[in-house]
């Protein structure tokens, strides 16, 4: 324990007034109705990838701000514009879900982040449960989005209920930003944070985000975070598909083309370009079991990796079906690491795989498209903010946190530090094992009713916090 | 024209009784009749990829039967045995439908060989309309299945049935062999036609195929196919999909696995085997553009080809996500030409694929399955079939037709060939751009009501064949 962190626990205990007992007793007598909140958000299929579910977010944003304003909030929504579509068209982002809780200039200010959009979601991708169903499996709650992010985003507004339903006063300000495009790039926030930056930001002293997960069974803090560049490579041939023995043979193959140079051709990249080349390198090299505790968590946190997430256009149902597909879209990430820009990234990749495209002499078009370009983002676990964290992670959990980076991305973290200049916390309640973006993601009650109880002392923590 | 067209023609004109003017105003004044039987049979979904929709392949044979039946034919339907699922269970194989028109043993056998089952399609792959309700624009038949094969079989069958109506003695005796499994490669009918060689087919004399295509918009008469091994390669890693931020780097991924032996290590392969160096030797050398007319046709008939169809478990869908998927399986098929063996294939692919495979050291797992293996067939087009062939043509469409080969595979053709030894002709009626197995898939009106006039006369030249 450094002085820093003796100083803190000196002042969080024994000398406030804390009502922690009273508060986490409310948590535990009303733990059946957040779940049954829980459960209604969970119902709605608020996937930001997929433009025909767009009603159903909107819907997710205004149950957001309901939910607000029912525990007392002022809350707002904010415009952010549309979305540009690849067919020419555009489409209504969702609205920026803001809201407000006290205005004590007396009182540290906190806004929490958060995001009540999913990733695509279908029983048949493996699913045990319907994930748009809340199911209660020994103590485990599926569904997806209960990690990433509804659970937290609620355990966020219980503990502002909390406090509002014992009449105990708030230590802080709360402010809320909730988004519906995270998942896809937080696409209009970044400029609604500019534009708000003297006025929604400018009593703000921290900002704190909870859309991460502990790395092992003991709560975490997070200090950084990698970034995602988000590719699409579309090669575009004959005008429709077509039989592979009537044709097959006698035209380019818009997927041979395709795998070709994701496939022979990223190999090479290992001789070319240094930042690919590390970002290639490390999936064909590294394995948990040939690698060190200290190996893994630096591939994991501090190298940049690619991923072939799948390939639209083509065949990809089961049984057979012999054709050629005439336009196919491989869809692949990059997650970068500071000191890399996604500017940079794009470019790199852009030109090099149009460089090995051309050798092919192919007749079909290669478009290249970096649809999602998010910048790391790095911390001081220094910072006050992380000792008020592990202050109120030993208060409900009785133990000391993991200072931790994390391998995903929380696209606005970056923005936030560049912007506002505000100091940020990541202070994630999941748990290792909620399977984010994977089928059967849950959140257990545990780390949804505890999380909620850590929230609650963190307030009363950062409150704490002298000014500099 | 050479000495047995010119006897050929000699024999079918003139001198016989053949009464084609009665028989193509029949089916004039019956087109309305039997495009409504064409779009009955279109809307069955009778996809044999697929084995969810096997009821539906049960349905159409039952149709077929009950059309065959009410037109006068002896009628059998044949257990075939059942089909092993990967899963490990089993299911029961469409029944193949046999049928039988005259027994006069003073007249020649034909068989008619067809199949009513379908690929796979779905509005979404990009038809203009719904692939199973057959809709004529301009005179086009729209329809999955239109053209591949169910339209050329209800010709043949409308062909018997005109004779019928107009009371003229068929020419020949007529058998059929209608099978539901062709576009997964027939499973079953092997057996069936091994078991049935000295039964029903001791008496036949010719094998008549019309599963394939014209090559221009002039008739054709078809004197070969290509074969078709088509494989699964499937990689499987983790559990289940996994968050590509959290887990990249960490992890061999089993879609980079795939791609990369897929990419990169077909492409080497161009130095190590020989046959497998053929068929991906000239999908990336051969364009259209690039080749005089004798090399492309040589590239779709002569020469094997590999085409990657697509990869199932991966994201597939529009938009974003950001996943690892744990278990890809990517299908792709090889088309062989004469003297090559599936099973040679099979062991040398499996055997590559493996071998690279293992120069990964991946602690994932890779499955080649070899699902569909069907050998090429190759016909004299000097026999007397084609010569009766060509007169057929001539008396229909007055020119010459013709000679093609095919580069897709119609499997059971050389099994007829090697099991009842019996000569085979193929006879399309189906358009050159029909887009068999693509969106779209349709015949002419053209096409259909003139292929069936194609097929009367040919009953009547195919009598006219003078015993060698």
């Amino acid at each position: 324990m450094n002085s820093i962190t003796l100083v803190c626990l000196l002042l969080c205990t024994g000398v406030s007034s804390f009502r922690f007992e009273e508060l986490t007793q409310y948590v535990n007598s009303h733990e059946e109705e957040f779940i049954e909140t829980l459960r209604q958000w969970i119902a709605v299929e608020s996937d930001s990838s997929d433009v025909t579910k767009r009603p159903d977010l909107h819907r997710m944003m205004d149950m957001t701000a309901e939910k607000l304003r029912l525990v007392g909030g002022s809350v707002e929504m904010v415009d952010v514009g549309t979305q540009a579509l690849p067919n020419g068209s555009s489409l209504a982002l969702p609205k920026v879900v803001t809201a407000r809780f006290g205005e004590d200039p007396s009182k540290r200010t906190v806004c929490v982040y958060g995001h009540v959009d999913v990733q695509p979601a279908k029983k048949e991708d493996g699913w045990a449960t319907d994930p748009y169903e809340l199911t209660d499996i020994d103590g485990n709650l599926y569904g997806r989005g209960a990690s990433d992010n509804k659970a937290p985003v609620l355990a966020w507004i219980h503990t502002v209920e909390v406090y509002k339903a014992l009449n105990i006063d708030l230590p802080v300000n709360v402010k809320f930003i909730i988004e519906g495009m995270e998942e896809t790039g937080s696409n209009g926030l970044d400029d609604m944070i500019v534009a708000q930056k003297d006025s929604f930001f400018s009593d703000v002293d921290y900002i704190i985000i909870s859309d991460c997960v502990w790395l092992s069974r003991r709560p975490a803090l997070t200090y950084g975070t990698r970034g995602n560049c988000y590719f699409f490579a579309e090669v575009e041939g004959p005008k429709k598909d077509l039989h592979s023995g009537v044709y097959g043979g006698t035209v380019m193959e818009p997927m041979t083309d395709l795998i070709s140079i994701l496939g022979a051709d990223l190999l090479r990249q290992l001789k070319t370009l240094h930042i690919i080349r590390l970002c290639f390198g490390c999936s064909t090299k590294l394995f948990p079991l040939d690698s060190s505790k200290v190996d893994l968590l630096a591939h994991r946190w501090r190298h940049p990796t690619v991923s072939i997430h799948g390939i639209e256009g083509a065949f990809s149902s089961p049984g057979t079906k012999t054709v050629i597909p005439a336009k196919v879209i491989a869809k692949f990430s990059i997650r970068q690491v500071p000191n890399m820009d996604p500017a940079v990234v794009e470019k790199q990749v852009t030109d090099y795989l149009h460089s090995v495209f051309a050798k092919r002499k192919s007749p079909n078009k290669l478009n290249i498209t970096m649809v999602i370009g998010a910048k790391p983002w790095l911390a001081d676990p220094k910072h006050p903010l992380y000792e008020a964290g592990k202050a109120a992670v030993k208060r409900v959990f009785a133990v000391e946190p993991d200072l931790i980076r994390e391998g995903g991305t929380i696209p606005i973290a970056r923005t936030f530090q560049d912007v506002t200049g505000k100091s940020i916390i990541m202070l994630p309640i999941g748990g290792f094992d909620d399977g984010l973006h994977s089928q059967n993601e849950k959140i257990s009650r545990y780390n949804y009713m505890e999380g909620t109880k850590l929230f609650i002392a963190y307030l009363h923590e950062v409150s704490q916090i002298k000014k500099y």
